[in-house]
């Protein structure tokens, strides 16, 4: 199987000024190829740490993909580490890269700069892949490698948008160079079974998995435990078959956790629903003000099932737009299964909406008491012909319980529909 | 200085499924305290190269902080390959994190399994950091090392929320342990001038700085440009003298422009006003569908000014509830400057409040038209004895653009409310 890592360059990412977000797309593409990143690195603008690290990677790896450290400035070294770990130190002016770096500095009303030209001089030794969104070019080497192993070393600006411009050269070049394997993945997606519990439930299924076959179990507060399983090799339709009998096996002992597959999330399966059947719904929300809202409009086209949403903060706005009665938030409090049974009542009336979902909760960090700990969640689902109430109590910060009441509303709506990717 | 070395460990970090936000935040924390990190890497679940890893790392390293790889689960080998590479092969079970253990299994109503009691199971070796927020404790191990260096190795859990909440006693550790230098940081938040425009309106200030005095331009879409001013070494208060001048020096250069200081957000400094000012503020919203009002009530003890918001996704309800009249839907549309003034008065007298926000736009990525693109937003803001519209147009995804609609909405109502730092 290829292997590769992935090398970003930069004392931005260092400092923990910015988020690497190149390198997880970078390894989803590759992965998708058939080529395993076996690991990524972040170092610094330095010749000697950017010469000792890559041909280190290049010992264990047929491919090694760099990004950043192309500016013009003097802080960025990287063109000239290559040069040196390629043991090539002619330069020449790509033609087709200069003339790119001319284009772009008249479109932008800019005078052509030394350092913007030069921007267009790569070693001589590399392929050029051009970069029509910025200056620096993309450059792929052919390193000097033991034996008959051949490591190819691309090269590609750090901007984000520049570097997605070029990964499909990248994967093209890739796949003229090498013969590369398949790999399958398939990612199963539950909520509301713990990871130590699901482990236990799924325990005996996975001792039985064929050895080629791979589980990992991916974990989060907002979506719950994903299962992803993996097989590297052979061919896609043999594994695209050996998978589909273990997820057969896998799917009754998920029972109605199982939501979705893939990309889908909580929200989505849910849109796809109301889209499907043409149903609407509404939200009203104390605590998670506006976050239920949110969530289910971060689908495209929700706006056709979505219809609004009441962010009741206040009691009086529980009272006079939901409806919520004087009495019931005297006798219970805002945060009850009586509260939001009339808040998820009085939203689906006033917007005239199929199903309507209700919270009211306290996300901390003050407001909690004994019997009401912050953390603790009412929520309420109401349908054409049904309304329930839950509550839940969750343990994290302010922001963090907001998410987790969130997506354990979602999840809640869908088990009502019956949501289940069985 | 103290250098430190961050391994994330986990396949779905390599496979490209989760970007890895712990690297950026460590880092921002370690910098914070005068530790330069100066590697970042992410490998596999594989005990031979987690070993391997960490011991090159705690060759050129004082402190090396490992995430991930500690669930309960069978693809997590941390713990085995930490207490191989201290050579400690005896167990014990932590009281601290047990007792966690049991709490949040009953809390959460889950019958406490095998797996999760053995989070609790560390090498004799380490220091235990009990974690509130999960199951797997926070490990510290002093890594026997060559002559008088020592290297301080911490294990996190990757859940994103877990880590953060150890990381403020992961910093304690360090500060007991190490002889730490003094870092003095100061960070000026701005909204509304782009960093080039920016940087070309201070050059000559940051030309004069003293040299010992740095500066970082840290961008972000949703919260403007960060300046940050730093000195290394030498005692606090003779740099907070330092650092006071320039400040007072550059403030006017930046003038309206500059909202808050460190932690501060756009949502924070208005939350302060209304506080401080006994104002309450509601909000109409279409596209930005909850993100505003989720954004205000980040702020704990926003109660006390957020009455609430509505979500007017569907016209009828901007209609209905908001009062927007039909000819101006009609005449207009929904993305124009008259229905969002009408959205504003709307609310603002529904929620009987002193200032509203009012959002309609197009987040993509289909509803452009060659006069309203994806990226238009209209806004508008509303005050005791004021209305103001404005129309912008961003270039992003639809969730990027619903943050730049959500922080320009903000910057414009504090614009109003003439909320400077200066």
């Amino acid at each position: 199987m290829l292997t590769a890592s992935i090398c970003t360059i930069g004392d931005e990412i260092l400092i923990g000024q910015i988020v690497d977000t190149n390198s997880s797309l970078i390894a989803k593409e590759l992965n998708k190829c058939g080529i395993k990143v076996n690991k990524m690195i972040s170092i610094q603008d330095d010749e000697s740490e950017i010469v000792s690290s890559l041909e280190e990677c290049s010992h264990i790896n047929d491919i090694l993909i760099v990004t950043g450290g192309l500016g013009p400035t003097k802080d960025d070294m990287t063109k000239r580490s290559l040069a040196h770990l390629c043991r090539c130190d002619k330069y020449r002016y790509d033609a087709s890269q200069a003339s790119i770096i001319d284009e772009l500095c008249s479109r932008r009303g800019i005078a052509l700069s030394q350092l913007n030209r030069d921007q267009a001089l790569v070693p001589e030794c590399c392929r050029v892949l051009p970069n029509r969104m910025g200056t620096a070019p993309g450059m792929v080497f052919t390193l000097p490698a033991k034996g008959e192993k051949k490591v190819l070393l691309f090269s590609l600006p750090g901007v984000p948008y520049e570097m997605e411009h070029l990964l499909p050269s990248v994967i093209d070049t890739i796949k003229e160079e090498f013969v590369c394997e398949n790999i399958y993945h398939r990612t199963l997606l539950t909520y509301g079974i713990p990871e130590s519990l699901l482990a236990s439930k799924i325990e005996s299924w996975e001792d039985s998995l064929p050895k080629e076959v791979k589980l990992a179990y991916l974990p989060s507060p907002q979506s719950g435990v994903k299962l992803r399983i993996s097989i590297y090799g052979g061919d896609i339709s043999s594994s695209t078959l050996i998978a589909e009998e273990e997820v057969n096996k896998l799917k009754p002992l998920l029972g109605s956790a199982l939501y979705g597959e893939n990309e889908e999330t909580l929200e989505s399966v849910i849109g796809d629903y109301l889209l499907k059947n043409r149903k609407k719904i509404s939200v009203a929300e104390s605590c998670t003000s506006g976050k239920l809202s949110s969530l289910l409009t971060s689908i495209p086209g929700s706006s056709a099932y979505f219809t609004g949403g009441v962010v009741a903060y206040d009691n009086n706005i529980k009272m006079n737009i939901l409806g919520v009665k004087e009495e019931t938030l005297e006798k219970y409090g805002a945060v009850s299964c009586e509260c939001v049974k009339e808040m998820a009542e009085g939203i689906k009336s006033l917007m005239n909406t199929d199903y309507a979902i209700a919270t009211s909760g306290i996300a901390g960090p003050s407001g909690g008491t004994d019997t009401k700990p912050v953390g603790t969640i009412c929520i309420a689902i109401a349908g054409p012909d049904f309304i329930e109430t839950y509550v839940k109590v969750f343990n994290g910060d302010r922001i963090r319980n907001v998410q987790r009441f969130s997506a354990e509303a979602l999840n809640l709506l869908r088990l009502k529909l019956d949501i289940q990717a069985i």
